[in-house]
């Protein structure tokens, strides 16, 4: 599936879903993609329930509703969202169109890129094991999306959090059986749930240990190597493998994109958010230019920097009247309520 | 009266709320000065119950809510607010403190001064009358605080808005007689007020007409010299005079601070937001650098930059530990209920 739009932004976080409505007031339409699920990004990925203090004019907001108000203030731009994936390649044509391809197979056109990508794509801190990828989606996972995808099944959870020993308490119920590798002896959980677990008839635990290898073919996991640390290593017979890391942030996609990238974050110009990179724009935590400062409110700023920016390159030569939102509205809104053309 | 704090803020507009928070999630207190009798700037001034559109995460505001938003989220650092003068002058003691003496008298001292006047200080347009300033406070106005002021009295209103009509009928109930005097020969206002106007016994009405200048001493007004356009001038009698032509802004003041100005703004670092005068920022409208969009959310954005430059100023060589406001709170919030020190 391929879609046109006028600007492509990576990254579904505040600072990209300011960026829709940014590119919108100027009368340009954005498709915004993201690795998570649901727009948000960190806000939603790590601390929904937390209060921020530091939005300007808003003395207290919980994350997840910072969030659905942005989502409402750009949805009359009618952004395309592309969710749940992550942006793969960047392409460009003879004549300055931008393709991306995401990894669900869509491409999204656009004459501009906005990335605010943050920290980069979340996802899964996945062990070092050889050919792990082959097994995912089959044999390997990193989040029970369905609970009974484990029944009847010999499962190994890898990991020493509260997640780890939670899952292992449930699948429990209705796995075949359970074990638990863990590098350290003890478990950063919850004392009550270790103690039901260290209990547990159908729960084999092993302390001191770390995953060595997978064994098994075309996707299938039949066995998995494990050693004790600084020891020997035994293989276990096992169908499937919950790995439970936490969620760990990448931008190594972007390293094929043809932008110049430093450390963690992408030099912009501090005039135009412009990336080393025409008309690929860079905006919050990986933008770097002198004097930045990593806050939601100076991406904010960056997206509508970034949005004019972007205008010049998406309608050359054609002007931004520069008029107060009082006076111009947003579609649909009481004051204005035709829809403006582009 | 002298008040030492730590950052002077000149400029009670938004952005200048706003860099009160900033500067006091950086353990800073600030003073605000403003012209205005209320903090809000433009917002206030001109649109209090215009809804605006572009403040991020805020879909729809009105702008005094966003005001009283803004002044709720800057009150847990207790600033002191001059409100109702001007800021006039600009010293340094060999030490590096800066004090800025109001129209009021007052004096606040600080070791960095952030200005964030927009456009400049709003005052009324005042009529090119020689000596008018003389008769201020007690002949000539230019808004009706009291409307007994005018009892009895010979009263001259100029203008041809919808103030010139609206108080030459409230005030001819009062005065001994009003006198209108506008420019054109067509109202600017409603047509209902214009027609009541026209038909009041107590109202004179000389369009086609101007100010010239006015007769008087010692501040009491005798006389008002008033001209066809184009034509002879006459005298009439007349205690008070009303100029009702509007708001105007005004920096004239910053040209006697030592910092460059170019044409109605100042020059800033883009990386510091510091103006060509050490320790002296700029924020918002009147800030310019190269690619500034003049956006409230642009001058949020400068607003925290010019904190973190001022900080070094404050408290040379103590460093800023980035926290995210979710885990560092404001006083008083329920997550951090123990006050900071700075």
């Amino acid at each position: 599936m391929s879609t046109d739009v006028d600007v492509v932004i990576i990254g579904a976080g505040p600072v990209g879903l300011f960026a829709v409505f940014a590119c919108g007031q100027l009368g340009m339409r954005a498709a915004v993609i993201d690795a998570l699920a649901d727009p948000g990004g960190q806000l939603t990925a790590l601390y929904p329930e937390k209060p921020i203090y530091d939005i300007p004019g808003r003395p207290q907001v919980r994350a997840d509703r910072l969030v659905s108000d942005l989502v409402e203030q750009a949805a009359p731009y009618r952004p395309a969202y592309f969710l749940g994936q992550e942006a793969r390649s960047l392409s460009e044509d003879a004549c300055g169109v931008f393709s991306v391809e995401t990894s669900k197979g869509e491409t999204v056109r656009a004459r501009a890129v906005v990335i605010a990508a943050g920290a980069g794509a979340f996802g899964p801190n996945r062990p070092p094991l050889k050919d792990i990828r082959d097994y995912e989606t089959t044999s390997v996972f990193y989040h029970v999306a369905q609970r009974d995808r484990f029944s009847g099944k010999r499962l190994v959870i890898a990991g020493g959090g509260d997640s780890a020993v939670d899952w292992a308490l449930s699948l429990a119920e209705v796995a075949q059986e359970v074990t638990v590798i863990h590098r350290r002896d003890k478990f950063r959980a919850h004392p009550a749930n270790v103690a039901a677990m260290n209990a547990h008839p159908n729960i084999n635990i092993l302390t001191k240990h770390q995953l060595v290898d997978l064994k098994g073919s075309n996707g299938t996991l039949e066995g998995i190597g494990v050693g004790r640390i600084g020891g020997e290593t035994t293989v276990l017979e096992a169908d499937v493998l919950l790995a439970l890391f936490g969620l760990a942030s990448d931008i190594s996609v972007l390293r094929d994109w043809d932008i110049a990238i430093e450390g963690k974050v992408l030099p912009v110009s501090a005039e135009t958010c412009q990336t080393s990179r025409d008309g690929v724009f860079a905006i919050g935590d990986i933008a770097h230019y002198p004097g930045k400062l990593k806050l939601i409110l100076t991406g904010f700023a960056e997206a509508s920097l970034a949005a004019h920016s972007a205008h010049q390159r998406v309608f050359p030569g054609k002007a931004i009247h520069s008029e107060y939102s009082t006076t111009r509205g947003v579609p649909g809104s009481s004051e204005n309520p035709v829809l403006q053309s582009a």
